[in-house]
Parts: C-alpha cells; sequence; structure tokens
C-alpha cells in the first residue's frame, strides 16, 4: 500500500535558484492527489538520519513562491558525503516514516547518495523511488547540458568582470580575480563574457582543465601590461601544477618559509593575495590588485538568471512527473534543444553520481588562456534577459595648447 | 571676454553612479548658450597637467545616457593628490585653454585639489569658477547629508549580507567579511540593513569609529556561536587597535614572525584571512570563512540605487546652474529636507576640503557592535526602489518516529 509521503532535501553548496527546485517539487506534487504528506529534510542527509523534517504539505502558496525566490538553501544544506553505513541510516529513516518517493537537490555527492539509497531499498525489495535533482554552480555533473545554479552565478561573474575591467580602466594596474568552481573552469570561464571592447578584461584566464605554470603566468601578465598598461586576470580556484597539486599551496610553500604555512584552499583570499604578490615582486609592478569573489557568486541576492530560475523550477517539476508518472528513479538533466530551448530527460543513476565534468576541449582557446567563440555561444543564453552593458565615451580628442 | 569652455574631470576611487554626475555636467552645460566647448580631462588631474583633454561638445545624447548608467569612471580617474606646484601646474593648465568653469567630481581630496586651484585663479585674478562636485562610497564629506556613489554600494553590500547570511544559515559557521570605507563606517554599517529576521546576522559589525580589541571581538563572537551555532561578522577595513594602527598591520605582525609580513592594507583578503585564522585557532571554531567583497562593491555592474542614480545625476546638473547662474566657487552638498526628499546647496570650499565626516555617535548602539534605527531610518531610502527580500519557510516540525 503506498503511503503517499515524499521526502525533498537539499545538499552541498547553496545556489541562487536552488529553492525554486524545491519548491518546483513541493507546488507539482501537490498537484498529485495520492500525494498525502510532502516532507523537508533540514540540512540534507543529516536531517534525515535524524528525523529532522518539516511538514511542507500546508505552506501557503504565497510564502513558497517567495521562498522560490530567496537565494541558498531554505531546508538548510549539509556536506556530509554519506558512507555505505550514513546511506542505510537514511534508508531505515525513510521506511520507518512510509516514504516513497525521495528527491534530493545537489551535486555529484549528492547523486551517488542518491544512488546509494536507492540500491538500498532494492535490495530490501521496499518500493522507493529516488530522484536526485540537479544543482551546482561549478556545471560540473555530467550528461547535462548544464546546471541550475550555474547560470546565475556565471551572471554574477561576468558582472563582476564587466565592473572590475572598468574600474581598472580608470586606475590601471594588474587585478587578479580568484573565481569558485573546483575542478571544473566553467564558472572561471563565464568571466570572458564580460568582455565588449576588444582591450576589455579579463585579458587572460586561467582554468583547472589546463596545466597552471607560474611563469608563463608571469610573462602572460607582462605581456598584456605592456600592450595595454593594465592586465585583468581570472584565475579559478582549482589550478595546479603538472602533477595536480593545487597552486595556493605551492605558493604559499613559496613564500612562507616558517611554520605558519597551512593556508586553506577556499573560504579565504590566499590565493589571489600570493599571485599578486609573485605579480609585485617579479614583476615589479606596483598597483596589483587582488579579489576573491568568495561566497558571493553564489549567494548574492538580486543577482539571479532568470533563465536559471525558469529551469531550476522546472527540474524540480519534472523531478516529480518522473517519479509519479514513471515510477522510476534516476537523475534529471536538462538536455538543449534549440537556440534557446531545453528539454528534461531521466538519466540513470549510475550514468551521473560521482562522475566530474569539466570543461570540453572546443571550450578553451589554443592559448589555454581564453575561451572560444563555441563557449560564448554555449554560455551567452543562460546569463538571462536584462544584462546591464558598458559603454565608452568617444574618443574625440582636444589640440594641446602648451604641448609640454 | 569669457571664453565659454567649461573642463569635467572625474577623481579617486571608482563609484557605479560617477558617470551619472560627469553626463549630469555635460547635459546641463549643454543647455547653457554661451557654452562653446565642453572639455572632459582623461585621469583627473593628471590628464590637466598633461593636455589630455577630450571634446564632449559633440557626444550624442544616446551614448552620454548609456555611459551614465556604466559603473566607473569613463574619464578614467587617478590617485595623485595634488600638491601647491601641481596645483600651480592645473591653473597654468586652465588659463592656457582658456577654460572658465572647472568641475571636479570626487571625494576629500579631490575637493581639497578644487579648493587650491580655485585660490591660484584668484590670486592671479584670472575669472575661473571652480565647483566640486561630490562622490565617494564612503560617505565621509562633511556638510552633505550623504554622498552619491554610496547608497549603492550600501546597497550592495547589504544585499551581499543578505544572501551571505542565507548561506551561512544552510551552512552553519562564522563568516567574516571585509567591507571598504577607510576611517568611516558607513560602508560597513550598511550591512546591517540586510537583516530581516531577529537572528539575522550581520550579528556583529565592527566600525573603525570604535576602537577594535582583539579579545572583545573573540568573546562577542564566542557568545553569539553558542547562541546561534553560527556568527555572520561585519568588518570595516578600517578597524585599528587604541592606538589608531590598522589591526590588518598589527594581526599580520602577531601571526607572521618571518621577515616577509609586509602586508597591504587593501585590495587583498589579509585582514578577513587573519581574523580568520585567530577565530579558528583561539575558539577551535572549523568552519569559518572569510571574504573581502574588494572592488566588487564599487563597480559591480547591475546593483544600483535608483536614487543614489538620480541624486548623481542631480549633483552633476546643479553644480553647472550653481556655476554658471551663481558664477561662485563651491562644493555641491545633498540636503535631506523630507523623508524622502532632497535638495542641493552650494558650500564654500574651505568647508568641506580635506575634511572627513565618520559616523555620527547616534547611529552606532551602545555595544559599539550594531547600528542604531536612527541609522537604519537615514540608510533605507537611499537603498532605492526594488531590494530583494529574504523569505523562509514557516517551521511545521514532523513527530520523529525512531527516535533514536
Amino acid at each position: 500500500m503506498p503511503s503517499g509521503k515524499i521526502l525533498v532535501a537539499q545538499g552541498g553548496g547553496p545556489t541562487a535558484v536552488i529553492n525554486q527546485s524545491m519548491v518546483g517539487v513541493v507546488m507539482e506534487a501537490r498537484r498529485f492527489s495520492q500525494v498525502e504528506r510532502i516532507y523537508g529534510a533540514i540540512h540534507g542527509v543529516r536531517g534525515i538520519v535524524n528525523e529532522d523534517f518539516v511538514d511542507l504539505t500546508h505552506e501557503t502558496q504565497h510564502n513558497l513562491e517567495q521562498v522560490a525566490n530567496t537565494p541558498s538553501s531554505a531546508l538548510g544544506s549539509t556536506r556530509d558525503k554519506p558512507d555505505l553505513a550514513y546511506c542505510q541510516d537514511i534508508f531505515k529513516v525513510l521506511k520507518a516514516h512510509e516514504i516513497e518517493h525521495f528527491f534530493y537537490i545537489g551535486g555529484n555527492d549528492s547523486s551517488d547518495t542518491v544512488r546509494i539509497v536507492s540500491e538500498q531499498a532494492q535490495a530490501a525489495s521496499y518500493p522507493l523511488c529516488c530522484i536526485h535533482v540537479p544543482k551546482t554552480i561549478d556545471n560540473d555533473l555530467v550528461g547535462s547540458d548544464h546546471t541550475p545554479g550555474f547560470p546565475s552565478a556565471a551572471r554574477f561573474v561576468a558582472l563582476a568582470f564587466a565592473g572590475a575591467n572598468l574600474d581598472n580602466v580608470a586606475l590601471p594596474g594588474v587585478y587578479v580575480a580568484v573565481v569558485m568552481g573546483r575542478h571544473a573552469g566553467f564558472l572561471t570561464a563565464a568571466s570572458a563574457l564580460g568582455k565588449k571592447f576588444p582591450d576589455d578584461g579579463p585579458h587572460l584566464i586561467y582554468l583547472p582543465e589546463r596545466t597552471f605554470v607560474l611563469d608563463k603566468f608571469l610573462l602572460d601578465v607582462k605581456t598584456i601590461y605592456e600592450r595595454y598598461g593594465r592586465c585583468v586576470v581570472a584565475v579559478s580556484e582549482g589550478i595546479h601544477d603538472a602533477s595536480g597539486i593545487p597552486m595556493a599551496s605551492l605558493l604559499a610553500k613559496d613564500l612562507e618559509h616558517d611554520d605558519h604555512g597551512n593556508v586553506q584552499l577556499s573560504g579565504n583570499g590566499a590565493l589571489a593575495d600570493l599571485l599578486c604578490q609573485e605579480i609585485k615582486t617579479r614583476l615589479n609592478i606596483k598597483r596589483v590588485r587582488g579579489d576573491t569573489f568568495g561566497y558571493l557568486q553564489r549567494s548574492f541576492m538580486g543577482c539571479v538568471s532568470d533563465v536559471d530560475q525558469r529551469e531550476a523550477r522546472e527540474v524540480g517539476e519534472k523531478a516529480v512527473q518522473f517519479a509519479l508518472w514513471g515510477k522510476q528513479s534516476g537523475s534529471v538533466a536538462i538536455k538543449r534543444v534549440g537556440s534557446y530551448s531545453v528539454d528534461y530527460e531521466l538519466l540513470p543513476l549510475q550514468a551521473v553520481a560521482g562522475k566530474t565534468r569539466v570543461m570540453e576541449d572546443a571550450f578553451i582557446s589554443e592559448s589555454g588562456t581564453d575561451v572560444t567563440d563555441a563557449f560564448r555561444l554555449y554560455l551567452r543564453p543562460l546569463l538571462g534577459s536584462g544584462m546591464p552593458d558598458a559603454y565608452r565615451l568617444r574618443n574625440n580628442p582636444v589640440a594641446k595648447v602648451l604641448k609640454r
């Protein structure tokens, strides 16, 4: 006898639109008469093992719509990466609460959790339908054209660089900004969409898909600085040397010869500061500034792509439709079917779980420090409508009188 | 014989609306039949001494409007702080080009330059009208209710903290973000406008108007962390100890016992990282994250207060009116005359030049780590329309079944 209870949870790093997917699940589930109760787990899988549930069945339509437009994970999130025993605990709780549909909104780690829980249910012959609902600003899920959350973060990064470039034109120097994305360079590459004029920055883009060589980097910066009298650089937090060691730890070792060298790789400004230090010291450039976009790029209020909002809502809706009409487990994926239009499909959990997508070679220029037009065409429609645009005064020089 | 030539220039750190003021000057000046030529100096006062001018007389209305909506200084800026000899050079160039109206858009340093140039002209009996047009995200000009540029930067900071707070709710820990503002705490205090619910962050706000005591800071963070299981902190880049020494240099000294301690105080993430390090080490809290808003807060595209846009345009317009109708030098100031409405007046240059306003005591809570309702009332109308709002799911807990 089906219980008609569904559970939704959110895992991993928040995004600007993850609540759209949660609300998509809740709203769509309320349209099915066989759904009696809609639970939300507080702080993802940790909330499940602790039986920390809220009943969303009676939440108002109005408040759900407002929460959908609010960034970050309204149900709370977790960084727990469940092992087999943890997944068995999850399954026990789901069974005890007679939950037969489980929707987990998250990235690759979350999809792997969904896969293991689903396998546990199958092994126990318990009728549990498990759906992974995609979200990640890193855009690193395989099988999807792109992932909800990435377009809004990409919009933030593109606009941040458009502004930083204008600032750098006004007060020239070298500007280095570090962008999130772990092993995937998509979000860093989005900085290229902030360019309008040929001499605009970012002039150099360093992606984790290419090996980072410090001497080459310094030479690149020097070349641009000599050409334009300024240089704007986008750097992925995931850049690494040929052996895969993150640059942040390598540079920290180079610079700090005492015992205080335990530099954290994210959630701080170390990588930007260390690169700036190298530029100052070795290129002898005076005005060098570093920013780390940090948490702003995933949770800033008021910088969201309307395309991203709509799609994030739809993956939640489609998740429920796949589960309740199709009665099968899987991972919802976005498929591009037009320029620009998308459709949704349900992939087997095994096809997505724990796998990492990185930027395709076709998206990276031969120099390795720029993107291709293919990438620009890929990303542009995702950024949504109403992108602000940068304008310049036209040059009309006045003849000198004193001519000193 | 009046030449009918005017010159406009932009100095100091760019803002999101400084081009509104420049365009306000240009557009308004074109309405006066006696104005023959409108020049812009490239890179502020440096452009003047180098005779690096562009003619804006024939720029299109359309492009001027688009440039007005573009952040940062379209004419370029400079960090040069002219001394007397430099100001004499400026005056020589203005005289050589028969410029009789000089409009300089900038902060306190710029106003002081305007004052000296004006005095040089008077001493030489040259009929030069010099107007300082206010701009600074620091909001530290005396005699003005507030300064153009501050409202948009404040909107960015408020929205950044609203988002960072939501992120911190989802993944609890300590979050420290460092905000610009030099010796004035207004911009850091704007973080308080990101709060909606009583337990929202920022829970603690550290302003340069109060002495920073590290042990007190750590105790404050500990208290909040024990109460809410998380803590969001706003810190001004200008915090200092009782003797006025910036905390960034003090902490760097504490932490780094080798010779590599020449830590830069702005344009890097050092202060946030050093404070996070102290929290981690001394309070033994695991998840501690630091952000430095850096250049995003003054040049991010697409986060602008419409009130700020309008006022920045108007100070440019009024500057021209004061100059061409009143024929007197001075500094344009914003006066609040209603809730919310403003008027503009021309203050003597001596009343503004080189002076620094800091936050009034009435704006800072007794604890020293929060703002008062007076500040909230002061700032709210400046942030403009369409401020996004954060919503929460209503709590409706589900009874536990396993009760482990």
